[in-house]
């Protein structure tokens, strides 16, 4: 995973598998539990890590763009249960995927499109349609014990299909808008910092924001734009709130600022 | 536990044990993570899950149907640390109550009467009241070591009492009222869809609502009734909130609605 | 741990090691995840606890006042994963602090003050700046691996330095005002019961609060100050919120009712 040349810490021979929880269930109520209930009875002993329990409620395009960015620092073997599902209960299929050695489980909307354009080997398969589950929640009764499966070093249920049915070919390669809102306020987007100039300025809203290296690099209060822990583009304020600047939510865009 | 009979994925030969825990003690704040601190001490190797943290804050009778209908998934030895407890520090008993086989620890003010009431076989056990104990946070202090010693097939603490203590006669079979609204807005009931013909509808503030098998059966917008994944009729709107339908919150009545 | 003399749980035999988080990093997002990732590949069996996640943002002052009152539960060798960082990426150095058997890491802000002052024997080192790491995520980054290691049993990296260095002078031994308030809305103080005298009338505001051994003993309404589980003075309002009190926030003081 990440590490820190100069501290120089031994990372353990063996690389665990962790399962790692990638949805919009929300942080309250009993979703996120039910599934790591059934992880930890059909995958003892293998940690189950929440990542995001709350991605924007069915925006299946901020999650797509989300997931790679969160994804790189895994090892391979690492298990992504990953649902942001409005179309549960509905014909939608739910697949496997296998992406740069890392397992993704999840119902085939998009969810795994940019995981998959960027992969430099991916694999997928199609679940059947399920019988016993409920029709609310595939989380639970679909994808967690397959989740489970993968992480036991089981074999992959369901029918090797075209991992080309993942992509969304509409899809841009970097999404322009803000993905997600964070505690602090800070905007995250599904931008790459590799994809824009670092001498660039981007234009949220009406705002103009140069680019720092970090927070402590501007004064309090100061607007701007960086790359953050993820190498995406992040909106923040040292010190205060993007999000209490006019207009910004998950959806506004990001535009390159042109110079006149 | 849930199963999907198609995709056949073969459940561990070893049913493990987890601890569950089940409180309104709120997603925020040291609660939740001092409980677990002391199972994992007490009970090394033993998941411990979070069901609910954010059950409706002293709402005994809310939780007490909420708990049969999120429990009956979990096999035999499982063992729920429930924690709604307006009275902490008051007179009120603390109890052990093992249902159908799985174990349930806490206080006793109404918490386990349906799981009781509904349960094959049912035994309780009253603890004594604690010495060393801190006068706010029995959670912690009674609850979870006496959960833990469980988990570990530790012999039940206490003196055995006649389960009827649990129940609250004058309670209904059914709660027909909101009991939980979860992070989409949808408002769960206290009421098992079991108990209700499926072509009812149901009345609800000034709404009628009629069945659906689930959201994408709807149009985008339309409120709706439904057996949720726990067998529990919920209220929702495909693609919106039923949360923001005029009136509907915790403890809004629910009805039949009559043909005229 | 806590203990409960009259159920009399025998503690198993060997105290396990755990992880305790301790930020200010918002219960969404991914902060938390990405840590307990790190944490489960780096310390491989050793359980994660997050004790708080939503400490008052970037106030090192009320979370230094926190820590020694949450962690005193705690066994030798647990070790504490403590960032409130309003300056990472800045010049300030991380450290390693061992205090009466315990560890924390984390930046050298504050955050450690009250720890080291309480201790009856406290140690600290000095981590190099690291080269490899985010600029804005030392949490996962620095201390993640440093806190894996330490709870491996590894040795301490770093340089040892004199741990006169965590200690704020200017800080006094309690603090008077509000520290977090919790789900319930409780006000917890950085102000140890043990300095007041029980028969002390507080003052918060316009209110002029008695003390209460807990909350059944007060009517409902009723405004009071207590000594909660984790010996903290706090104040509450049994079956009510003492955050609706008018100007009760992170931040209010707390003084001495002076009897005229």
């Amino acid at each position: 995973m990440w590490s820190c040349d100069r501290i120089r810490i031994p990372v353990c021979g063996h690389n665990r598998v962790v399962i790692i929880l990638f949805t919009d269930f929300g942080l309250a109520g009993p979703y996120t539990g039910q599934m790591q209930a059934i992880l930890h009875q059909q995958a003892p002993g293998i940690p189950v890590v929440s990542l995001f329990a709350d991605l924007p409620a069915f925006d299946i395009e901020a999650a797509a763009y989300l997931l790679p960015a969160h994804g790189k620092g895994f090892p391979p073997g690492s298990v992504f249960l990953c649902v942001v599902d409005p179309g549960v209960g509905g014909a939608r299929p739910g697949v496997v995927v296998q992406a740069d050695g890392r397992w993704y489980v999840g119902p085939n909307e998009g969810l795994f499109a940019l995981v998959a354009r960027r992969a430099h080997q991916a694999s997928c398969w199609q679940l059947p349609q399920p019988d016993g589950a409920s029709a609310s929640f595939h989380g639970r009764d679909v994808f967690a014990p397959v989740a489970a499966r993968l992480a036991r070093g089981g074999s992959v249920p369901g029918e090797a299909v075209d991992p080309a049915c993942l992509d969304r070919p509409g899809w841009p390669d970097e999404l322009w808008r803000v993905a997600y809102i964070d505690h602090y306020g800070n905007a995250m987007t599904g931008l790459r910092a590799g994809a824009v100039d670092p001498g660039a300025q981007l234009l949220i809203g009406e705002q103009v924001l140069p680019r720092a290296r970090t927070f402590s690099d501007m004064p309090a209060g100061a607007a701007f734009w960086y790359e953050n822990a993820n190498a995406l583009v992040e909106i923040a304020v040292n010190r205060g709130r993007a999000d209490s600047l006019p207009g910004i939510r998950v959806g506004t865009p990001v535009t390159l600022q042109v110079r006149s």
